[in-house]
């Protein structure tokens, strides 16, 4: 990659400039006091290319809550620990044309949640570590590390313990599944697991280059390490594009394109299949629990790159 | 009452006989062991009438696990703590045309329980009282029994027990009910509280006896206690018709024409206003979870007694 | 019945003074403009013993559109053309819990309508009707003139035509229960009866006169003639009690007390068994189709006369 | 493209043989008799490459119903016709997590259809059509012409006509939308229309052709011909992978990784971006109404060549 054509960094700076234009228009997610206090103001984006260069911009340093992201790392776990055939019996695969966290769908269809990113999909996902391991979270966080090749990785205690005081729809969820038969630990057990893997706080830097194996079918560039098989990597950017923006995963793709999974925290992790694994972080949501800068950061990066995969 | 034209004894004799005749078709609740061991065989059946005799056919003293049916007595012991105004504002009062422990309906309606006599509109009144006092299940008992004006009704404890460890979908709903607001005491206490309720074990003639006051205007004839006024019996009445048997009202209510409720134990407790309190039980239940042959019993007291209220 | 004792006129009068108060805060049916005219400080009110004295106030004499109150004569006449079994193979006998045009219920239970009294049901019921005889109209007119003896009862067309001009619902309701095989007749023509059914006029004096057999053990008092079995006529009220009032049951039985079929011309029909037969009419709807000076009328009935079946 | 290198035709062949043995466990279209009669054993499939070479084995050049992939022409004639902005606010752009007829959906989100490509979706697509031009039909065969690139592409008027009489559900739906004020051309005319734009012939070699612009930034290789902007083409294409498969886009998108359109008939029209448009056609379907064979057909192909999106 020569240093003129291919230095994305103006092109970032133009973006985070157009992008910060919509701050003002969405809401902080304030259903926990930690999350509630982070400046509605701050925008960070990076990108990691398959070579292993790196373009930033903005906070793009600055550690957040990665929420929902950490579903992506806890599924790529699940499916190493129980294997793949074992897990898509449990969980399905199928967007869920609904809200993310709905109770509905899941008692409609008898326990088997549509898809691993909805909250009761991401339960049974968790539930399948929890069962396997005596330290579910150690080996979470272990494997986050290695795919964002960095060593001091840590969750956010007062997050978590603000997410289970105030999750009272997972643990309805977590029990249901349980009365259902579609959870092996105790309750407890996972729901406390699932708090911690959500309360992850990571930059977006980190998050970058820990989604770039799914870019670079399966390789860490960074380290050279083989995370997963091509196959493998391809399948699960194809769930982020059907499955990763909650009940906005269609307007996603028509507008920006390219597979992704947004958090509450207001980060979204994006790939581009050989080229990018890309980043964005600003915490202000549109009403489908989006971020709305980052949602637009993407579109302008799909649009001028012409990188959409379609 | 006359010794002659008024002894029910024949009649409920002749009854027994006919509603046996449907044991075996059923299936006795098995959820959890302590109701799956009772003998599907047992059947048993008490009439109170309102100037205090009393007619019993069958196991008409042996106790059983009232389950449901206790949801009556809690509510009228939460209108008497939090007023008639205070606990309408939080359940509804119409028939939920859904399963009766269904999370579909309470999620669509954003919390507001369809009747107390569904699972999560019994949770919330439970609530009402365990919010009220320090001692919810001493109160409720002390309620039950002068209802039923004896004192050594009690809790099977073993049966509590199990109901907490196989109640996820309570536990289910009452996160979520605590989610959506609904629900001001900690959602351990309330299903504390919830499963040692549906545990009170009583006999056919205890039930009767503690329903006399809906069908007496209020006073229990046995003791000349006044427990509620006669318009607060007959809406209960009403309550028991309309939203008293599950999904089963208004097959119940075309084939019987009184009010009743019913419970997962066996037991039907029924009201004829005026006349007689009646309770049957048949550990067999109908696939909407009411007693096959106590359906049939009061089927047949109904129709030949020409004393359906419609 | 004596003279002085028993006249309900000053009553009725008194009840007529009270529930006109609630006048203004209903809102007229508009969905056509036959309905949407009617003046909306209308109110009459009328009231037949089986002993065949009759009591009136107000505008107890002017014809009104029955509407869906129709629903309970096309239900006899089918019952009686086809059979009880035949006919509750087809439709259910249990409140929806749902609004009661709802589609989605009927596309959840297959194509079998919860009851006879929301529109799918009552669909089915015209069906059965439709597909028995050449002239159901006709057939269901003679019905309806027999149990009101009164010859004179028509159609009002226009009624009919705008209904049938504004039905898309209703288009709607048919042609789903053709595709899940649940109507023999073409669509077309039952939609055809429907409307005209729908589009009867009555007075209060018609209708209370028409629903006397259901408190009369089956019999017109006024004629002599035995139109229904005491059996059928008690079901009858059953399924007024749970089923009559759309998603307002169990508030009204709370309430009020007594069996009744609403329309949303604002007639309600209303059967104390054993005694008497109401018909109150105000135009003024509440938010569930209910009139609410009809519903406030027949409350204040129950209460004074102290007849509600509870 | 030399001859050697890229000639498909070897792979297609072998694709075939594999994707032939899958035929015998799925179930032919029945429900109306022009597509039941169709042999089981029948399979074709066409590549057409951008750069104008084409590639077929099987019965590729025989004619069969392309039933909702002509959901993909009507809505490229309607964006045409209306523009962008005014259709896309009458449809959403989300998958629908549910069966593709279904009302449910429809009522509870007040007459806006999800996509493009459920029946709902397509019925508005349709009347933007049918409300514009006085011959809707030909203008939607002229159009789809210009795309195949052939002029004597015709409607089969006896699947039409069979259609029509079986429609039932759809009337439902078109009815339902009315009500909801979504509809502005007549019922009856838009499901005329409706029912012929389903029952387009063409075959597999027709429908890559007429796919070929999705591919090629929205230019007609064969003609040359601009017929749409490269950004229609990739948000179309994008539709495609979120809602083209009914209830199966997750699956699909998992195991084969295109953006794809399946109809009853039996065929899936699919877009490589860049590189190729394919059409493989086998009658027998799996439970979702997808093609059984044609899916495993076009899994291999993907497979093969490495060319998923993701």
């Amino acid at each position: 990659m020569s240093n003129n054509a291919n230095d994305l960094t103006p092109l970032l700076e133009n973006i985070e400039t157009e992008a910060r234009k919509s701050i003002g228009r969405g809401k902080v997610a304030d259903y926990i006091p930690a999350l509630a206090r982070v400046p509605r103001d701050r925008f960070g984006m990076a990108v990691c290319a398959v070579d292993g260069t790196e373009f930033v911009t903005g906070d793009a340093d600055s550690c957040f809550s990665i929420q929902s992201i950490s579903k992506v790392f806890t599924l790529e776990l699940a499916l190493k620990m129980v294997g793949s055939a074992a897990l898509w019996k449990r969980v399905g695969r199928e967007p869920s044309g609904n809200a993310f966290n709905s109770l509905v769908q899941l008692e409609s269809e008898q326990g088997l949640p549509r898809n691993p990113f909805i909250n009761a999909g991401a339960l049974v996902v968790t539930d399948a570590i929890t069962a396997r391991t005596v330290s579910p979270v150690l080996a979470l966080l272990g494997s986050v590390r290695r795919y964002a090749a960095r060593q001091d990785i840590y969750i956010d205690e007062e997050v978590a313990r603000s997410e289970a005081e105030h999750g009272h729809r997972n643990a309805a969820i977590a029990h249901l599944l349980k009365a259902q038969g579609n959870l092996n630990a105790k309750v407890e057990d996972v729901l406390s697991v699932y708090y911690r893997q959500c309360a992850i706080a990571m930059s977006c830097r980190d998050v970058a280059r820990a989604f770039l194996p799914l870019a670079a079918g399966g390789r860490q560039p960074r380290t050279g390490e083989k995370l997963m098989t091509p196959l493998r990597a391809k399948r699960i950017n194809s769930l982020l594009l059907t499955c990763g923006l909650y009940d906005g995963v269609g307007n996603f793709a028509f507008r920006v394109g390219i597979p992704a999974k947004s958090g509450v925290g207001g980060g979204i992790a994006a790939v581009i299949p050989g080229k990018y694994a890309i980043c964005v972080w600003s915490p202000e949501l549109d009403e489908l629990g989006n971020s709305l800068a980052g949602t637009r950061a993407l579109e302008l990066f799909a649009r001028k790159t012409r990188l959409s995969i379609f």
